[in-house]
């Protein structure tokens, strides 16, 4: 498992990079962007880690990981300065931090011997309840759940892959970064050429606000 | 226990219909019913698992709990257009959702031997929270929170209603039906009749949006 | 830990009065300042059992907590009438439960063995988190997040000298008390002269709502 904890500090730093941009376009301060960071880093993870009923929690059992969101939310001011003229590429930390925690979550789902569909569920929520997090807590309403280039699906997609190579005796980390490759590469497309389900059913007539 | 398993069954179906209704009113695509219907047919059962330390979650112990959440969602399209000219029906998935799922949590809180009140709180924590998570998700402020037709009321009557013909040794099976259609009959009556409690209060001038 | 306990008893019945002067501001119904009177007595100490794995939750254990709120929700009518007089004392109790339930955070955390580090912020996490579940429900922006007076900091610096002085083996009630009166009377001064961090960045230009 040695390589999912190296995937996990990876996830963890880029999602707390992706939460101090999403806080500091709301005007926060230096707590709320730590909230919010924490918030992000931590969400999917923590849900996942209940759910599994793992303890310690992953951030509770390894200190460093909120060491290291609070000197990225304390440094935020310099951060934000140098990282928000790339504005555009807040997709790509997104994405990245997406897919990393949907490997995690699928990866330690199949250690507690569930079965695949449940383990690639768990993969879709340890990889995007953080980013839903972030945008309650900010007041945005979640794009996870209104029609928007496709997210979820993405780390469904990638949680399958991951799953099907280990199926097939496919080395470990080969593995892994195949599922992160595949999470990427998907959510990017599907931001850049706008790829959505579309809705269900036209919404009701005056739409609540 | 059985009998509570069949309820559970019951209450997850039910739930994930009311979960589609919901979303599809707000415009949702596939993955975002999917979503809600997945909020609101796990929510409360997840919370009472989690606050009971009952392991595995329900719903990962049992994988064609989220199948079938997601075989709905998928159908979705189909089920909306049929459903949706009964919409007035949307009460009754509701009520009944409700009152299965406040069941299983306070059979299960009895056999966990927590006392009679905690049992009755977590059966209106399990029956209210699924749909107010839902109506959180689909940016709604939560009916049960403002003076509107008696709902986790209903619920409470019910649980203890269960509660006493467990205790009078009445047969498992019949005190689970009795304590389900106090709480439907009492929630259907109070929404046609319009049951309200009073505001503790009246809200300060400038009432918030 | 006997004063651990007499610490959480009070930081219920504290935190559940400012849970009902919240609620009765919206005009919300008896079950409705129920609910949020729970969710800010209970929301803070439930995450922090959770992340902590103690079994069963503090409010499942002791059964009293429930019936005390349900008491305080039931009699708000009155409680509303004789306290909304003293508007300006909500920062007192929101100050105090905040300061109480901090110190049950992190002496809960220590005795779990965690670090110095992670146990003043599940310190913070258990002091602040009802608070802004309250705010949530009650379709408020959490001011723990905005540019606004110290808050989280309060919790943290309470934390901290808590942590210390147990270091320097003084006695632990007065460590306790230490704790809570830093962190009450930090918050009181932070309220009082309008200490605040700067937002790390200016907003968006056409802020959101």
């Amino acid at each position: 498992m040695n390589y999912v904890i190296v995937i996990e500090y990876l996830a963890v730093i880029v999602s707390a990079i992706y939460g101090v941009l999403l806080a500091s376009r709301k005007g926060m301060d230096v707590m709320g962007v730590f909230a919010v960071s924490f918030a992000v880093a931590f969400g999917g993870g923590t849900l996942r880690d209940l759910f599994l009923d793992r303890t310690p929690l992953f951030w509770i059992g390894n200190p460093h990981y909120p060491m290291i969101v609070l000197g990225i939310a304390i440094f935020s001011g310099f951060l934000v300065r140098y990282i928000s003229r790339i504005r555009p590429l807040l997709v790509f930390p997104d994405a990245l931090g997406m897919a990393l925690f949907t490997l995690t979550g699928t990866a330690y789902a199949m250690d507690a011997e569930t079965g695949f569909f449940v383990a690639a569920l768990l993969g879709v929520i340890t990889g995007t309840f953080g980013g839903v997090l972030g945008d309650v807590i900010c007041n945005e309403v979640p794009s996870l759940f209104i029609p928007s280039p496709l997210n979820a699906t993405c780390s469904f997609a990638g949680a399958w892959v991951y799953l099907g190579m280990t199926q097939l005796e496919i080395l470990h980390p080969f593995a892994l970064v195949s599922g992160i490759a595949v999470i990427v590469l998907f959510r990017l497309a599907a931001v850049r050429w706008n790829w959505c389900f579309p809705a269900v059913r036209e919404p009701a007539a005056p739409v609540d606000p």
